[in-house]
C-alpha cells in the first residue's frame, strides 16, 4: 500500500508516466497527436467550439464520451454580450494551464510534492491594431507577464528548478513565444 | 423601426462600434488594455482558471458580476482524467473565436449579412518535444490549419475579402503567427 501510494505524486502516476514515455521513446511514432476543434459563430461576438476527439498514439482516440463545449465573447466595451472570455483571455488561459500542467509532471518526475501553485497572467493590447485604427500598434499582447506563487516539499532552489524546467517543456508556452504557422483555408457555399 | 434594425448585423450594434471607433481614435489613450487571468491548480492536470477583470478604455471595468470559470485537463492516454480540453485545444478555441469574432466585426463594418460561419481547426504536435524525449521536434504544434465554411448575403469575392480582413484585424491569430514576450516570475513561500 505504502508501494501504491508513492506511484502517485501530486495527483500524476508515475509509473503510468514512465510507461508512457518508454512507449513512445521505442515506438516515435506513437507521439504524432493531432488535437482538433470545431467553432460555430453564433451571433454577435458570441461564438462556441466543441472539443472531443483527437489522434494520438497511432489512432483517433475517442475515449472521450462527451464533447467539451466553450463559449467565447467579448464585454460590452468591446460590442460583445459577456457571452464569455474574450479569445485573448482565452490565449492567457492556455498558457497558465499548461504552464501548470507541465510544472506538476516535471514535478512529479522530479519527486517534489507540491501543495499550491496559482499564477497570475496579464496581457497588455493596444486595441488600435485589431481596431483597425494604428498601423503602429500590433494586433495582439505586446507582452505577457505570468507570475507564479509555488510551495512543495522540498528546497527553493529545487522549486525554481522544477518551475524553469516546466517552461522548457510547456507545448503552449512554446507557440505563444515563438509562434506557429497557421493556414487558412475558406470554402464558399 | 427599419432604421434601428439597420444599425444591428450579424448581432453587432455597427452605430456602437463606430462610436466606439471614433472615442478612442480621438483619445488614443482608451486603446491601452490589460486582460487578466489567475490559475490554480486543483490535482495532476486539472487546474482551474478565474477570468472576471479587465483595464480598458481608462479605467478597470468590473462590468462582469461574475467570473469566467474553466477548467483545464488532460486525456488518459496524456495522464490526466478528462477535467477539460487541454491547454493546446484550448489555444485553437482562443484562435477559432478570435478568427471569427474578427470576421462578424468586419462583415458588420463592410454590411455584410453572414448567415454561417463555421471553423474546423486541427494543430499537429510531436509529442515527444514536451515529453522531453527528443531535442529535435519542437514542444507546441508545428503548425495549425484552420478550414472555414462561410455563408452571407454578398458575392463570393466579398467574402472572401472580409475572411482575409479578419485574419489582418485577429490579435489571437497576430500572436498565434508571431508569437509575445512572456516574461515569468516565481514567488517561493
Amino acid at each position: 500500500m505504502a508501494q501504491l501510494m508513492e506511484t502517485v505524486r501530486n495527483g500524476v502516476d508515475t509509473e503510468q508516466m514512465y510507461g508512457t514515455l518508454d512507449a513512445i521513446d521505442a515506438q516515435p511514432e506513437l507521439g504524432v497527436f493531432q488535437f482538433r476543434a470545431t467553432n460555430h459563430w453564433v451571433d454577435g461576438a458570441h461564438n462556441r467550439t466543441t472539443i472531443q476527439e483527437f489522434y494520438g498514439a497511432g489512432q483517433v482516440d475517442v475515449s472521450r464520451a462527451e464533447p467539451f463545449v466553450i463559449d467565447a465573447g467579448e464585454p460590452a466595451i468591446l460590442l460583445g454580450k459577456d457571452t464569455g472570455a474574450n479569445p485573448a483571455e482565452y490565449l492567457l488561459h492556455a498558457l497558465a494551464a499548461c504552464l501548470t500542467t507541465s510544472l506538476v509532471y516535471v514535478a512529479a518526475a522530479r519527486k517534489v510534492r507540491l501543495t499550491e501553485v496559482e499564477s497570475t497572467l496579464t496581457g497588455d493590447m493596444d486595441v488600435r491594431g485589431a481596431l483597425g485604427l494604428s498601423k503602429d500598434v500590433r494586433n495582439g499582447f505586446s507582452n505577457i507577464t505570468v507570475a507564479f506563487k509555488v510551495k512543495g516539499e522540498a528546497p527553493e532552489e529545487k522549486l525554481r528548478e522544477v518551475v524553469s524546467r516546466a517552461q522548457q517543456r510547456s507545448a503552449v508556452f512554446d507557440m505563444v513565444t515563438h509562434g506557429v504557422p497557421v493556414s487558412v483555408e475558406v470554402e464558399l457555399p
